[in-house]
């Protein structure tokens, strides 16, 4: 098997910087959407045959060191007791907004409630045939949070900090048992088979640093805390949270994702060696010329400075105007500037 | 005069910390929806009587140490060549792509062309009759240029990115005359009157730290050197740039503006003894409990941790849906807790 991605994630020397993108498995590619277009977006989260088939698509396209299982981060939500549709973002018809509607939420049964996820990586382990690992992965409590208080996507996060602020009980209520959902859930990957665990905490950056240490920080460490840990890295990326890695980091896990608005080299010293870092390409890098996007590839590898326990990946997720060939450039530019 | 923001704008010492909030003259106050009611927001911002009239509302109902003008960051663009529109957000209907648009782009005259803008000053400066001091602004060249390529608000910023990496002359064309535009502008402010000036960057965090210093901190630097500063102080606010803020520093000016995403005490050892800060609270505090408001005013604070040179403030904009109460509270506290 390519250990280069698990290798990096537990800092160990790699002969070339393992590489795999956000989204990598997506709408930018036309085999993604050759099959996104004969059914829905949930549909094709909850059928186990496509979901593999689209997340082995960037593999075999890019080259990447990495497959992450396709799904979404609010497919466990659902079970939970919450009306989940995409129009085409997230929406739940029944946003949580009191003691009552938490206690409403039941914690899913994994192998009953989201047999698909689990079938998912059972496929793709047995396809994959140990040629890359399988990622696998979970929204944050809080970021899960977000979305069944806002009810969808939202600008400035009102709703929630209006419960964390004026109802910080319902606020922890809801936290725990989205908390010990999760912590079933991923637990439940790594038993079916994924080989990491990346936690996204896509909307932890929106808070203040001592928001985030009140708020966020102690449910994520008891998430991470809890999860069956054995050989698996964990990967935490809190995006937009450059201003505050110091205190992430005390979340714990093996590897820190990074977002483009840092400076990979900084970032490290404050973090220090004992974690690995993900990252941290700008996204939009991708719609610049070739000789751009190489020396971007350089930048950053030249801010790691051969630091051992570096992924490569872009600071978020790929877009879905990026072109293909310009993703495969890119990974192969890693892959050649990295070689030792 | 209460000279406190400008003396903490000095870093000189203050009896209590001065307080102001941005979009502090806007849509959360009923007085300024009144007025807002019987014109739409253009005719408002090129009306100098009604301008005065609502910028001055927030500094007798909040008891704010400074005004600001109430006017748009676009406003000087319009006259460039630019039909704009608000819908409600700022649109552009021909936006900048290629050299021949940026050639087409005139400077403006600006007693000819945004008479309005100076004009409001001038009434500004007389029925504040010295009672606080008032602020103009103007929007960084960056963020003047990202509405003017990608045409509209942006969530990826791609056009921009697209021109920065794949035409890097346009760009640097288009940044030039805006720089000129944007210093001419600022200049004529002062002359009819402004007693500071704050200098909006809304996007420049949306760039890597690497790309700001390449793409935005040259510009920004020439906008400020080319400022008429003697006795007016600069405060220059680069949203989302909390990792950042040693690069940021660099552009120069007398105040750094920061949002919430920072520890203001760990920005300010950052940042230095030389410049002064402005800000940090998370505008969302305000939906908050008073109590707990006014905890969030004394972390702040205690943050600081009697600094002199700090302008307290919320770290963006204050948001539409906020109470004029609560906003109220939230000055008061600043100024009752922050006494000698």
């Amino acid at each position: 098997m390519n250990m280069r991605f698990l290798d990096a994630c537990w800092g160990k020397p790699v002969d070339r910087t393992p590489v795999w993108l956000m989204r990598q498995a997506g709408r930018y590619l036309p085999e993604y959407r050759a099959i996104r277009s004969k059914c829905t977006f949930l549909e094709l989260c909850k059928t186990p045959e496509l979901a593999a088939e689209v997340s082995i698509q960037p593999v075999e396209i890019l080259g990447v060191d990495a497959a992450i299982m396709f799904s979404d981060i609010l497919t466990p939500v659902e079970p939970m007791g919450m009306k989940l549709d995409f129009v085409p973002g997230p929406v739940f018809e029944n946003p949580i907004r009191s003691m009552k509607d938490v206690e409403k939420l039941r914690i899913p049964e994994m192998e009953q409630d989201v047999p698909y996820v689990l079938e998912t990586i059972k496929i793709l382990r047995r396809e994959l045939a140990g040629k890359v690992p399988l990622i696998g992965f979970g929204g944050a409590p809080f970021t899960l949070a977000c979305y069944m208080v806002e009810g969808k996507g939202s600008k400035d996060f009102a709703e929630i900090k209006r419960m964390m602020y004026g109802a910080p009980d319902v606020y922890a209520a809801l936290m725990e048992k989205v908390t010990t959902m999760d912590m079933e859930y991923l637990n439940a990957q790594i038993k079916a088979g994924a080989q990491a665990i990346q936690i996204f905490d896509t909307w932890g950056g929106v808070l203040s640093p001592s928001d985030y240490a009140s708020y966020v920080l102690p449910y994520t460490t008891r998430l991470i805390n809890g999860l069956d840990r054995q050989n698996i890295p964990v990967i935490h990326f809190v995006k937009g949270s450059g201003s505050m890695l110091d205190t992430v980091k005390l979340a714990g896990g093996d590897v820190m994702g990074l977002d483009w608005h840092v400076n990979l080299g900084h970032a490290r010293d404050i973090i220090g060696p004992q974690m690995a870092v993900q990252g941290n390409l700008d996204p939009t890098v991708l719609f610049a010329p070739k000789t751009f996007i190489e020396s971007e590839v350089a930048r950053v590898l030249a801010e790691n400075a051969g630091r051992p326990g570096h992924i490569f990946n872009l600071g978020h997720g790929i877009m879905p105007s990026a072109s293909p060939e310009n993703a495969k450039f890119m990974v192969d530019c890693v892959h050649r500037l990295s070689q030792k």
